[in-house]
C-alpha cells in the first residue's frame, strides 16, 4: 500500500520534500502537484520523473480523488484556505509551518478538523522527530530525572540576512522551540517575557540580536530560551531540562573529534539545514507510516498549531510591550487528547 | 525504476534486510525468495506481504529472469556458490561477510569476476556506511591530519555465549575492523600479531578474551586493536587515527547527557544491533543507487572480501604462533583500482 | 618577609584558613587570635602549635603591633566593626564575605579606607581565583569573543538545611555569582528580577527552590541565574558567556571518565567545600604575594563588597515583589579605579 | 618544624625546586646549595634571597649538620655518588630521575639504603602526584574496574630538539609511564617489545618517531604505549585502564570550552612544564609532610628508581633488537614491600 500524495507549493520546501518521499523514504509517492508558477510545478514532475498531474490550483489538487495526502508546502499565508479544503473534502494533510498565520487562522483549523470528527491534519514540527529530543522525551516521560521544574535553551544562528525582522526571532526562529517544549513537558504555556541583553554589532539596525525569552507553563515550568540569530560562529540548539531529580541535555551534533593546533574540537554546523535533516526524514516517514497502520497521523496537531500561534503572538506582545504578558488558550478539545 | 531483488537465506539477517528494503529505504523490491528452510522462506513472504516467488534452491532463484540482485543472507559456508553462481549468471551481488570462508574461496570469486568483465559484487561490510567512520574517511582523505601513521582501535562486546571461541575474536569480531581500517587508510596488511593480556574472569575457560592483535600495513601504519568481547559494560566501538600533523577519533554514540547521582553521563549501547542500525539503512540504499545510476555497486568489493580473508587467516595464524605472521596477497588486478 | 597575621574568629572557616596559612602556603604566619569563645582560640593554637597570642577581642587583637594583617572570619553581623577598627589602626584586612551585612555598613567601609588614603581591605570572594573563572576573565580580557553581551550560569547544590531560608539563595548562594560575574565582565549591575519555577518536592516547606534570577548590568549584558540548592544531584556551578563572536564556558570539574554499567561517566561532586579547595589556597597566596609585593592587595575591594550588598539587597526586594527592581549604586570613588 | 634542604645542582629544575621551596610550599627551607658553577649557586640565593651556604661540591654540603635533605638535580650522571653519600650520612634524599643512570648503579643505591636499614630516598616520578593519575589509583585500588588487563596510553609532545636521539624516547619519555603504570596496577614487568611505525615527515632524520612499546606485567597486564614526540598539535598525555568490569581514564587538562569558528573546542597545552605543574607542588609538600610526620619520605623508592633502570634498558635492547626482550629483575628486598 502507498500513501498518495499531492503537494501544494513546489519552492524549495515542497521539493525538498518531493525529492525525501520519492528517492529516500518508503511507501509514500507523489502524484499531483500544483504551485502558482506551473513551470516550477512541471519542472518537478520532469526532474523527479513523478507519475504525477499538474493540477493549476489546490482546490483542482484536493478534489483528485487519486490524492490521499494533501502536502502543504506553500507560503505561510496561503496554509489557512489549502487546509481548510483539504478537511472539507476528507483528505489527510501535512502542513508545514504556520499552520496559518494568526491564531484566529488556527482555530478555525481546530474547529474545522473537530468538526469532521477525525484527526487528519499533522503540522511539520520536524523537532519532535530529531534523536535527541525524542531521548529527552522519553527520558521526561519515565520520570529519569523527576518533574521538570525548568527549561534552559539556546537557538543560535550564525547569521540572518537583513530582512529578518525582530519579530521573526519569534515567529521563523522560536516556534520550533514553542511546540517542541510544550510537547516535551507535556504542558501549555501561561505568559512570555522578552528581554533584550546589549545588541551585538553584527546585526542589521533594524533587528534587535540577541534577546531572551522567559515562558511559564501551567505546571510552573520556567523557560529560559536564548535566541540570537547573529552569532557568527555556527547553528547551534541546545536544551536542558532541570528536574527534581537530576538534568538532563540534547546531545551536541555527531562529529569525530580533533586534535590539532593545541586544540581538541568537534565541529558545529553552520547551516541550519544539515541540523534537522534527519529529523525530516524520520518525520515523514512516521507520518506515512501513522496513515498506514493507524489511519490517522500521529504527530503535532492543528491543536499544536493552535498552540504555537497564539504563544507566539503573547510573545511578539511581550517584545513590544517590556513586560510579561499573558497566554490565553482556549479550553483544548477532548478530541486531542489521548 | 525499481531494482529487484532475490534473497538467498531469510534467516535473521535475511528478513532484516527484506524489511529493509521493503519497508524503509527506497527504490528497491523482494520478488524472489529462498531457503533450505521452505517454510521460513514463505513465512517472510506473508509477513511483509511480499510480492515475491517462493524458490526451492539458489540456483531456481538465480534463474528467474525477473531478479537482478541476488542477496545473499545464508550461512557463510553456502557464500561461494551462491556468489559464484550469480556472477555467472550476470547478476548484481549483495552478499554479507564472510565473501567465502576460505581465501581461495575469495579468490575464486575475485577471478569470476574479473573474467566476467565488470563488476557485480558488493560485500556486507557496513561499517563502511557508520556516519562516523564517513566522516574518518573523510577527514583522512583531505589530509586534515597530514598521512596517517598509527590507528588504536577497540571492539568491545558486554559478553558473548559459549559457542564463541577465540579464534571468531578473528574471524566475527576483528573482520569488521580489518575491513574498515584498510579502507581508511587506502593501503593493505603485511603482518599480524597477537598479543594475550590476562584472561578476563569472565570469559568460558576456553575462550582467550581479551586479545590485543597488532597490525602493519605495506605503507608503515602500525594498528593496535584490542578485542574484548566480555567487557561487561557496554558495546563500544573505538577508533583513532594518529597523522604526521593531528589525531582523528570517532564520536561515542549520540547520546542526551544526564547529570544524576552524582555522576554526569552519558549512555553506552549494550546491544551491538543498535550500533550500525543506520549504517544498514545507508549501505543498502547506497547499494541500490549506486546500480541505477551507474550500473555497478562502488561498495566493498570482493577484493575487499579476499584481502578480510587472508588477512583473517594471518591473523588466527598469529594467534597460535605467539608471534609475527607475515601477510601475503596476491597482486590487485587492475580490474579494482579506481 | 613573613605576613603576620591576627585571626578574628576562631569557627570553622577561621581554623580552616589558619591550617592554610600554617600547613600549606607560604609566606604567612599566625601571630595572634581571638574569638568570643576564648576555649576554641586556645585550642586552635594547640592543635597546630601556633606561635601566638590569645587575645580577649578583637580591639586588643588589631592593637597588638606584630599583627599586620587581620583575618576576619567572625560571624557577618560582627565584620563591620572589626574591619572599620582596623582601617583605623591602618593594618590590612582580608574579611570573609560580607564585608558587612547591610549596603550602609559597607559604605561606612568604603568611607573609612578613602579616607585612610591606601588599600587595605580584601573581601574573600574566592571565585576569582578559581582556575576556570580565571581562564574566562583571561579569555574575555584579550577579546576572545568579542564584546559580552550574556551569562547564562546555575548554582545547585545537591540539599540544604532547614534553616536555610528563601533569601538565603540571594545572600548565601548568588553572592558568589553577584560577585565574580560583574568581575568577568567588568561591569556593575542595573536591575534585578526573579523568577519562581515549580518549587521542588525535595524543599522544605518555607523555602522557594529553586529560583531564576535575572540581572543587567550598566552595559547590557543579561545574566540568568539559576538558584537551585535541592538539586540532589550534586554541587555544580556552571557558568557560560555568549559574546558577539563565540561562547566560553567553565569547566567541568576535573574527573577520570569511566564506561562502567552501560555509562560512560565522570564524577560530580556532592560536597561544596571541595569545589574551591584550590581557589581558596591561591586566594590566601595571593593575598600575601601581593602585600609582599606591592604593599597592598589586589583582589576583591570593599568596593566589590558593597557592590555585592546594593545588589544583593535588590535582589531580595525582587524575590519579594515580582517584578524587577533598579539597582542603584554611589558613584565609584577614583580611589577603587586602575 | 622545618625540614632543612641543601640543593646540589642549581641547574633550571634546581632553581625551580628552591623557588617551589621558598615561596610555594610550607614547611620547608633551603640552607646550603653547590653547584659545579658556583656563580649559577651564588645567584640563586641572591635571587631568593636564601639564607643559605654555598658550598663548593656535594660532599661538603652533606657534610653540613644543619642540612637534613640533600636535593639531587645535578645532571644524570652525577646522581649515583652523591646519593650514596648521602645515605653514607644518614640524610634523607630527594633524587630527580634518574636514580643512577646504569641499573647497576641504581642497585648499588638499594643495596647502600638497606644496610643503612632506614628508608630514605625518593626518587621524582612526579606522576604519582598528578591529581588525574592519583584518581585513576584510587578507583584501581578500590577495584572500581576490577582486575586490570589492559592499559593504553600515549606520551605526546610537540616536537623535540635535533639532540633527542632514539633511544631517549625510552630514558627521557616512557620513562614516566614505565614508574607511573607499575605503580598503578602494583606490578613489575616482565618484557618489552618495540613496534616502529612509519616515521612522521617532522622527525630529524635519525630519530624513529613515533614508536609503540608493548610491556607485559607479571601479573599479565598487557600495555600499549605510544611514543610521539614530534606530534605537532600540542604535549598530550593520556592512560586509559581496562579492567574486568570497566575502563577508566586520565582527565584531559582542565580548560574552559569554547564555541568559535565552527568548532566546539577545549584547549591542549604545547609546553610539557605546564602539565604536572600542580604534581610537583604535591610531591614535594608531600616529601617534607611526610618526614615530618612518619619520619621517612612515602614517595616513589630506590627500588623503584631500579626497576625503571631495568625496565627502560630491556626497551632499549628491543628497540634495537626488533622481538620481544624479557625483563630480569633481582627479588625485591622485604626492605620496600609495605
Amino acid at each position: 500500500m502507498t500513501i498518495k500524495f499531492g503537494v501544494v507549493g513546489t519552492g524549495a520546501i515542497g521539493v525538498d520534500h518531493i525529492r525525501r518521499i520519492t528517492n529516500t523514504l518508503s511507501g509514500g509517492e507523489i502524484v499531483a502537484v500544483t504551485d502558482v508558477n506551473q513551470e516550477a510545478a512541471k519542472k518537478v514532475v520532469d526532474d523527479y520523473q513523478l507519475n504525477a498531474t499538474v493540477y493549476p490550483d489546490d482546490k483542482s489538487l484536493i478534489a483528485d480523488t487519486n490524492v490521499e495526502v494533501v502536502l502543504v508546502t506553500s507560503p505561510g499565508f496561503a496554509h489557512e484556505a489549502t487546509v481548510l479544503a483539504a478537511i472539507e473534502a476528507g483528505k489527510y494533510v501535512f502542513c508545514e509551518k504556520p499552520l496559518a498565520t494568526t491564531a484566529e487562522g488556527c482555530k478555525r483549523i481546530v474547529e474545522a478538523e473537530v468538526r469532521f470528527g477525525k484527526r487528519l491534519v499533522q503540522v511539520g514540527f520536524m523537532r519532535r522527530y530529531d534523536s535527541g529530543y525524542m531521548q529527552l522525551k522519553k527520558a521526561l516521560d519515565k520520570g529519569y530525572i523527576g518533574e521538570p521544574l525548568m527549561i534552559h535553551c539556546a537557538h543560535r544562528n550564525p547569521e540572518v540576512g537583513d530582512d529578518y525582522k525582530t519579530d521573526m526571532a519569534i515567529h521563523d526562529t522560536l516556534i520550533h522551540e514553542i511546540d517542541v517544549l510544550h510537547w516535551l513537558v507535556n504542558d501549555e504555556y501561561t505568559s512570555a517575557q522578552v528581554i533584550y541583553p546589549k545588541k551585538t554589532k553584527h546585526a542589521s539596525s533594524h533587528l534587535k540580536d540577541p534577546q531572551i525569552v522567559i515562558l511559564e507553563t501551567k505546571g510552573g515550568v520556567a523557560i529560559t530560551a536564548e535566541i540570537f540569530v547573529n552569532c557568527k560562529y555556527g547553528y547551534d540548539i541546545q536544551c536542558e531540562v532541570i528536574g527534581t531529580d537530576g538534568v538532563i541535555k540534547l546531545p551536541e551534533i555527531e562529529s569525530i573529534s580533533f586534535r590539532k593546533n593545541a586544540t581538541l574540537g568537534t565541529n558545529i554546523l553552520m547551516d541550519w539545514k544539515d541540523r534537522f535533516i534527519s529529523a525530516y526524514d524520520v518525520e515523514i516517514q512516521d507520518f506515512i507510516d501513522s496513515i498506514k497502520k493507524t489511519g490517522a497521523p500521529t504527530g503535532p496537531t492543528s491543536w499544536d498549531g493552535y498552540v504555537a500561534a497564539v504563544t507566539a503572538d503573547a510573545a511578539v506582545k511581550a517584545q513590544e510591550s517590556g513586560t510579561k504578558e499573558m497566554i490565553y488558550l482556549n479550553e483544548k478539545p477532548a478530541f486531542y487528547r489521548n
